[in-house]
């Protein structure tokens, strides 16, 4: 094994460190954030940091800096209340990541890619129209990290939108009939492969 | 597509729920969490929703509720100021995931599994030894979330320890090398396959 330090981390350069430091974590979800300002300019932008927070009410969480290339999403947030979750999946790779780039506010990254914007009756927000889960959500808190100055968004799932063809009995998605991505790192796009299902586990000792 | 409106979402079952809303935001890393309690003993317990909150300082978080399964994790940490990440791989699922079962605080779940408990200098928690990316963590601070009575906690990196063949020259880390697992929903684990790893991304339109 290597050992990296705290003291050896913080000398690293910057591209070596964030490389190591955003692949360290495990697999990030894979999801296109989508928005629309109060001047009526749909945005979307790739975000790693989609977490499950809870089922009941259900809600999901995304960390987010305003000062960054993701800034129209959280000003657009907060100027409507709503947002949408679009699954990446193996087709859109490419034009998903480069919703990274720092276009102006004022330019849709729908009209720069080959990603195409869906509306849905009652939402004013843009979804993925080829995701096999799209979600609309409301803005319900934000939580400022004051460790480094991000904010955890937290919304509340208003309707959600599956792909019957990945939908199981139990209500379970399996994602990999889709072919959704994982993000490793920060550029590296993975397809899962459903290995298995576990069931609910009790205490009882597993011999060798 | 299927479509779930909050109000029907309310009314499903409850095994139908969690598998629905666990499995709908991606996937998610699949990591066991090391602790040890004031009285010495040890504990290893599955999370999926360990993210990464930033690159400078190194911090990394996940969300908890002190009332399940995983208390003796938030215990400890609390006891403590530190924990362990460990990536779960594709030989240690069925072990990684019968952590989840609810264990008495006096019981390490070290014993009860195959897993294989790691001490290194100057760390009092434990790791896991198989695992591909171990990382030592120092609590920093725990951040509640009023929706839903589930905490956020957030440590920092003291030390990481790296399996050199995944690591690139650029700081990266092919967690597909090391056939490093992703959870989808409660309790399915899917294996990972490198697509491809993007560059970074200007403004520049994109044609079809």
């Amino acid at each position: 094994m290597i050992r990296f330090s705290a003291k050896s981390i913080d000398s690293l350069s910057y591209i070596f460190r964030i490389n190591l430091i955003n692949s360290c974590t495990g697999f990030k979800s894979a999801n296109l954030i989508g928005t629309r300002s109060k001047d009526g300019i749909s945005n979307v932008a790739v975000f790693s940091s989609v977490t499950h927070i809870g089922s009941n009410p259900p809600l999901i969480g995304f960390f987010t800096r305003p000062t960054t290339v993701t800034r129209d999403t959280y000003e657009n947030i907060k100027e409507t209340g709503e947002f949408s979750i679009n699954h990446i999946h193996e087709s859109i790779t490419v034009d998903a990541h480069h919703t990274s780039a720092k276009y102006d506010k004022n330019i849709s990254e729908f009209d720069m890619t080959n990603l195409e914007e869906e509306i849905k009756p009652g939402f004013r927000v843009p979804f993925v129209k080829s995701s096999p889960v799209q979600i609309a959500l409301k803005f319900v808190e934000e939580i400022p990290i004051s460790a480094n100055n991000t904010i955890l968004v937290i919304g509340q799932v208003k309707e959600l939108f599956v792909d019957e063809k990945i939908l199981n009995d139990d209500g379970y998605l399996d994602l990999t009939k889709a072919n959704v991505a994982a993000i490793n790192g920060l550029d590296g796009y993975t397809i899962p492969k459903l290995k298995e299902r576990l069931s609910y586990q009790k205490p009882e000792k597993k011999s060798a």
